[in-house]
């Protein structure tokens, strides 16, 4: 927290980011149904793919769309090149027509999508994909991928920021998800409020503030607590956050305080009864004359840990485990299905609604459009999901898709902060059960219109 | 099911695998420690970390370590490049000092492990790494990522093949997970019996073979049923799996049998009771003559579903959310901590222990051994961990740790195939109960010896 937390705007691309090819992070079926469809020239027929949720996560009232930007960056690299093509060909995946027809592949189709930050109902229609069968069915695997993981994780995010309630959080759970999964999670975690996070990845590739100061191991590499204090204040300097629980809380924050003095940054308290130690330790630090040192808690915190902290005197929340893990709910479960198709190999045929009919997996055919029915003080009423052209806007619906990639193009890239400014007025417009923590059913019903 | 699922020996690594560096996929105050240290004059000490898990997921009766491999390849490009080094200049993470110690970083310690497959406890000493404090510390965050991910996933995907009873599992889980995050799971999960994976770059890193067919979207293209299967059994031959589920199942697979034949390699139902409707295919398969047809069922299936239906005629199992999320334990919850280092800056000083007394988190200080206790008939017994040199061998006991990295080189690398045959050999010997999917205590006790 001492550390420098500067923002940094905007990504720093690696080469090796921008050059390697995402095509193999798919399944196996999506190349071996495109060779299928090859054969039998259905392969060009006009499709509509849609990706959404058939439901929240458990008694969650909202979700929160993240992880745009990254499928954007994500579907830049998808390309068969060479040496794609040549695992491919050497493991027999598909055969030669297959592979020449993959070697000139370049998606050339349109993606709407529900903007990054914005929250989202069940059937929602996060993410509509026309363009070819062929095109936009090699799209799914990656697309659901990166949705699936950085909405669950953004949603969250978005539980655990309104319970602190304007109390800095903070992303720490690099080490308790996939080395990958991190860097995603410090962003996304960001996009709902997240104020820094640990991870250094993030703040390179994304921009997003990091911080640290130390652990209980450089404590103990010492042969006293104050050899430890005094190494990092001399180092970081008094700004910084020094850890207290190591030993005994009561003696490191009266050192802390010694060896910093009155201007130290912060405390950093990462065991046993957090309440009941911040209120201590902030009486301790206030008798000391360190009123503006801030506590800092961190210890499995998850959206109900900090909602219990709100009474006490603590200044921000470290949160770990729960925030990568999607606090309980480490996957969104979003679908992608073919909703629309040519009636025929036309290319100017006529598009017809598709649907399956598995029992218990309800999929509605037809190209959708999205509305955030809000009543006149600008609350939001109902998710509004209907088939073909919107109706005449009446001023209180907000229309929820936007151009993601038009012929192919990214049109639809954004910065951090205007993503993480629109989640915080997406989740503002909700009506005000929204932000209770215990199980309930969407906050607003999802009226489907024919 | 019905492509080609040839083995192929051995990782292919991409250059672009080989040369990004992941230095920075790690926590901010891995590096302001080192800074802090270096100017302290204890960065030097030698000291020993150990990577272990306080308990098991809640309920499980044993833990499988995966990721052992990917953690040695990320560990080897564990470099600070220029690249690297500009970021952390650029935005001030480190002084000048530091970032002129990052540049000649070279890991010139040994780290002994379990290796990949084992079977783990709690507090079992899954990674005991011996350097510098600075060079240890740095590895802190991409270990436990990599560890923490890739060891819920295989001990997910081990009840599930053990509940399989020899039926083949199938890794279908990448579209619910993080894009890197679902090839390592492919990866994890073969090592723990898994048959097959969709992820196409599992395959091309590691081996592991890969199969697909087609979604319920390939049937929804086509004008019919008829014109699906048609079209992918002409492309993919008739030793294919066909989807059934779309419309009527019963007709399905009429239509399946006349169009491949008898021969046809599978079916697939996607939705249902897959009990009932298993046991109703079969005996429609087998009327038709087509007695091979495999059935193969795929509907958020998990290590209880699959027991479920131990008596259904099931053919293999795909699994996807529940796999890549660990079946409910989504993350293992190991800790990285200093358990000794030198008692002075004497780079020959002896070790002493070294824990934190933090209420409710324990750690045991001294660097370990480990051993597994069988009985005569080979039964295991107990997890022996004890500090300084295992005692005489007395021929039951079987020891856990092996060296991963001598002197900064590599040593433990094994291929996919050695590392699943220690899993099956390591999971049979546990005790019977350790098969119970009920929830459970550690089917062994872990035994500390002083």
């Amino acid at each position: 927290m001492g550390a420098d937390t500067r923002f940094i705007l905007g990504p720093r691309p690696r080469l090796s980011d921008v050059t390697t090819s995402t095509a193999l992070l798919t399944d196996h079926y999506e190349l071996t149904m495109v060779q299928a469809a090859l054969r039998a020239g259905t392969a060009n027929r006009r499709s509509v793919f849609e990706l959404f949720p058939r439901r929240l996560p458990e008694g969650r009232r909202y979700g929160v769309v993240g992880g745009v930007g990254r499928a954007l960056d994500a579907f830049e690299r998808f390309r068969f090149d060479d040496e794609v093509l040549g695992v491919l060909s050497e493991h027999d995946v598909v055969d030669e027509t297959t592979l020449e027809w993959l070697a000139n592949y370049r998606f050339s189709g349109d993606i709407w999508g529900y903007p990054e930050g914005e929250t989202y109902f069940p059937y929602s229609p996060l993410m509509i994909v026309e363009s070819t069968f062929a095109e936009a069915v090699l799209l799914e695997t990656l697309l659901l991928s990166v949705l699936n993981h950085d909405s669950a994780i953004a949603s969250a995010a978005s539980r655990m920021t309104w319970a602190a309630n304007g109390r800095p959080c903070i992303e720490m759970g690099s080490r308790r998800t996939h080395e990958e999964a991190a860097v995603a999670s410090a962003r996304a975690a960001y996009v709902a409020g997240f104020a820094t996070t640990s991870n250094l990845a993030a703040r390179q590739r994304y921009g997003v503030p990091t911080a640290g100061t130390s652990a209980h191991s450089f404590t103990l590499l010492h042969d006293t607590e104050r050899d430890a204090f005094t190494a990092q204040v001399n180092s970081l300097g008094k700004g910084t956050s020094l850890l207290v629980d190591t030993y005994d809380i009561t003696e490191a924050v009266s050192l802390a305080v010694e060896i910093a003095g009155p201007d130290l940054g912060a405390v950093r308290i990462d065991s046993g009864d957090l309440g009941m130690l911040a209120q201590q330790v902030r009486t301790q630090l206030d008798g000391l004359g360190a009123t503006h040192t801030r506590i800092i808690v961190t210890s499995d915190l998850d959206e109900h840990a900090i909602a219990a902290l709100a009474a006490a005197p603590v200044d921000g929340y470290g949160v770990g485990t729960s925030l990568v893990t999607g606090s309980g709910h480490p996957t969104c479960g979003f679908v992608y299905k073919l909703v629309a198709r040519a009636e025929t190999d036309d290319p100017d045929g006529e598009l017809v609604s598709v649907a399956k009919k598995s029992t218990g997996k309800i999929s509605i055919g037809g190209r959708k459009y999205a509305l955030r029915r809000r009543n006149a003080r600008g609350v939001a009423e109902a998710e509004v999901v209907g088939i073909g052209e919107p109706p005449e806007n009446d001023g209180d619906d907000r229309p929820l898709l936007v151009p993601l990639v038009r012929a192919g193009e990214v049109v639809g890239r954004e910065d951090l902060d205007t993503i993480r400014a629109r989640h915080l007025a997406s989740r503002d417009e909700l009506p005000m059960r929204a932000r209770q923590l215990s199980r309930g059913e969407p906050v607003i019903p999802t009226e489907h219109v024919d």
